[in-house]
């Protein structure tokens, strides 16, 4: 049998080592938060849930840090959203004490695993089969913990979910296993990159309907919905402005990424900035190409190449470990050494390739290093 | 300034409890090995290299680990090479002594570690600009370590590298520097995964003449050229069958991604067995498809979606945590909890998202966990 070994090797610790220094100093490639804008965005979001009268549950699948989530509940979010078991387990280990599995468990020992979280948690999960309400009871049978469960409802994206016609019978199932029904998990996860309000609007107006149907469904079995939770940071305007939606799941927000910027504005959503960058640096120079030292082993690429902070280079794949720039017109190629910063085209999947995030203060290139955060949940896919 | 906090959060733990337990264990998604199939590439890359008198220095950045770095050294290879001073680092601290960075290195606090290094192994590492050998040549200056310097050229991947032509005066420059001058760096990443023998006959053609061009500009300056080296899991045998290079860099060989798989065959070349896998579970299913719950943090898309092992289904991007499926045509769709055995798409950014390796004897679904080895450089990118 072979042997098994420690990891021998925390980049956290050289990193910390950062604290207090200037931005100049950061190591490249490296996963860096403007924190005066991520700090605009949390507080901008916040405030146009207030007044909307919604509740804000940010997703920590975007950040997975205790920390920024410990922000975001500062500012008045009621808890986070996770998408994994492994998440949920290592947030409550930091200390964030009200979190929602917006996703199904089906595996008993996963289950067995969540039934331990919820004695020491708030703990929501979703729900779109009888098969796992009946193992969900199961596991939490003889426990003391308890659990918010919601029936995941498909509002349009053809991913998990049951109809909206079949949520009545399935919250009937969670009442009958003695479990607590606390309303419909309703995300359109398709519908957050359409480009133009008008698709963005008419997606939204179908899972509107379709929430209206479940609703419907559940008075039907005379159950009360406590909570319709939904909405991302590309429509939370549009279920904010809907009658059925209750709570907001928005995760990118706090970062930004290009995809988003892609998008259309919505009239009376607040903007946001971009907060999350990877500052890499050119290892290799040629006539009419640089190459960076940031792959996407450094930038997630799922939803296109990362762009150039405020200069005209186009960036083009250069594999796991480069990345090629070509100027674009208007700036000049950058020089052997010289920084360059990246706007990552996705934040999530961008966050997840990384140990640490690097918090500066005052501006990208004069500021100064104030946070070293870990990205706690990397990896905890399970 | 925030305060900052330790990764709270070990899954290696629980992985480590699944040593002598039936592979149906493992917890998904999980990366998983077939150490049998994956031995028998490891064997038939080392007969390959001896057979044809190849130095074979296996590229550490596919597996970023000590423990398979162990096997490949046991197997003949004659030390690894990684992209990365942070993957030298952890694969030093894990006791490898012979390290290649085939790779530019150009910040002097980062060529300072490099300069660290050289005192505890023996370290290679590519240069491709009077800059950078400037650098390392003031980074090791007073320093009791010596690094093997290798000049890249760029033999038609576009990416880093001198011109052939302009290899004998920047070798020059690495002598007249006081630095060791230890040969050519040719590896033609754009020619690995061309589909068809004849492109990559023609590639690597290219690269062939390239380097020999870059050895006459070496004799005019009277240098000799101890080494070449370059090659991968695409090509090695057209390398192999040329007068020029001397040493392989393979990587991906161990683990066969779906990528390499679609190459047309090599008549001579080992073929290599899928050894690499991502054990994923259905935690969703509708009516015509099925949702696993392994996304995109979970397996590279970089280079297409995962395959499915041994049976009819095909993947679509179901994003960050999950994977739709859907009938292929001979095969039914999988069951709520069923395991399906993914094939990623590409291995060395899948690999990166994992923080273990569950290595598997005798079959992926009837075998027994022999191994848990943490991907000791994991996020290792600077």
């Amino acid at each position: 049998m072979y042997a098994s070994a420690n990891r021998p090797h925390t980049p956290a610790d050289a990193s910390r080592r950062l604290l207090g220094a200037p931005a100049s100093r950061i190591d490249t490639p490296a996963l860096v938060i403007d924190l005066d804008a991520m700090e605009r965005n949390i507080a901008a979001m916040s405030a146009f849930a207030r007044l909307h009268g919604m509740r804000l549950r940010p997703h920590a699948k975007s950040h997975k840090s205790e920390a920024i989530a410990r922000l975001q509940l500062a500012a008045g979010a009621v808890g986070v959203c996770v998408q994994k078991t492994a998440e949920a387990e290592a947030l409550a280990a930091a200390g964030v004490h009200d979190i929602y599995i917006s996703n199904q468990v089906i595996d008993p020992a996963k289950l067995a695993r969540v039934a331990q979280l919820a004695q020491r948690v708030r703990l929501g999960i979703a729900v779109d089969s009888t098969v796992g309400i009946d193992r969900l009871a199961a596991a939490l049978h003889g426990t003391s913990g308890s659990v918010d469960v919601l029936v995941e409802i498909d509002v349009g994206q053809g991913r998990c979910g049951v109809p909206p016609e079949a949520a009545g019978l399935l919250a009937r199932h969670v009442v009958d296993r003695g479990l607590r029904f606390a309303g419909l998990q309703a995300y359109h996860g398709g519908a957050q990159h359409l480009r133009s309000v008008t698709e963005r609007q008419d997606a939204i107006g179908g899972a509107i309907s379709g929430v209206a149907v479940a609703k419907d469904m559940l008075a039907m079995q005379g159950l009360h919905c406590p909570l319709v939770t939904g909405g991302g940071t590309g429509t939370f305007a549009l279920e904010a402005a809907s009658d059925v939606y209750d709570e907001l799941q928005c995760g990118s927000y706090i970062f930004m990424d290009r995809d988003y910027a892609q998008n259309n504005a919505i009239h009376g959503a607040p903007q946001f900035e971009h907060a999350l960058f990877v500052k890499s640096s050119v290892v290799s120079r040629g006539v009419s190409h640089a190459v960076l030292d940031a792959g996407h082993k450094s930038h997630a690429i799922d939803s296109g190449m990362p762009g150039v902070w405020q200069r005209d280079l186009v960036v083009s794949n250069g594999g796991d470990e480069h990345a090629i720039v070509r100027a674009g017109g208007s700036d000049a190629l950058p020089e052997l050494g010289e920084t360059v910063w990246l706007v990552p085209g996705h934040c999530d999947p961008t966050v997840n390739l990384h140990d640490n995030f690097i918090g500066v203060r005052g501006g990208l290139d004069d500021g100064v290093v104030e946070a070293v955060w870990p990205v706690d949940a990397r990896g905890c896919i399970s």
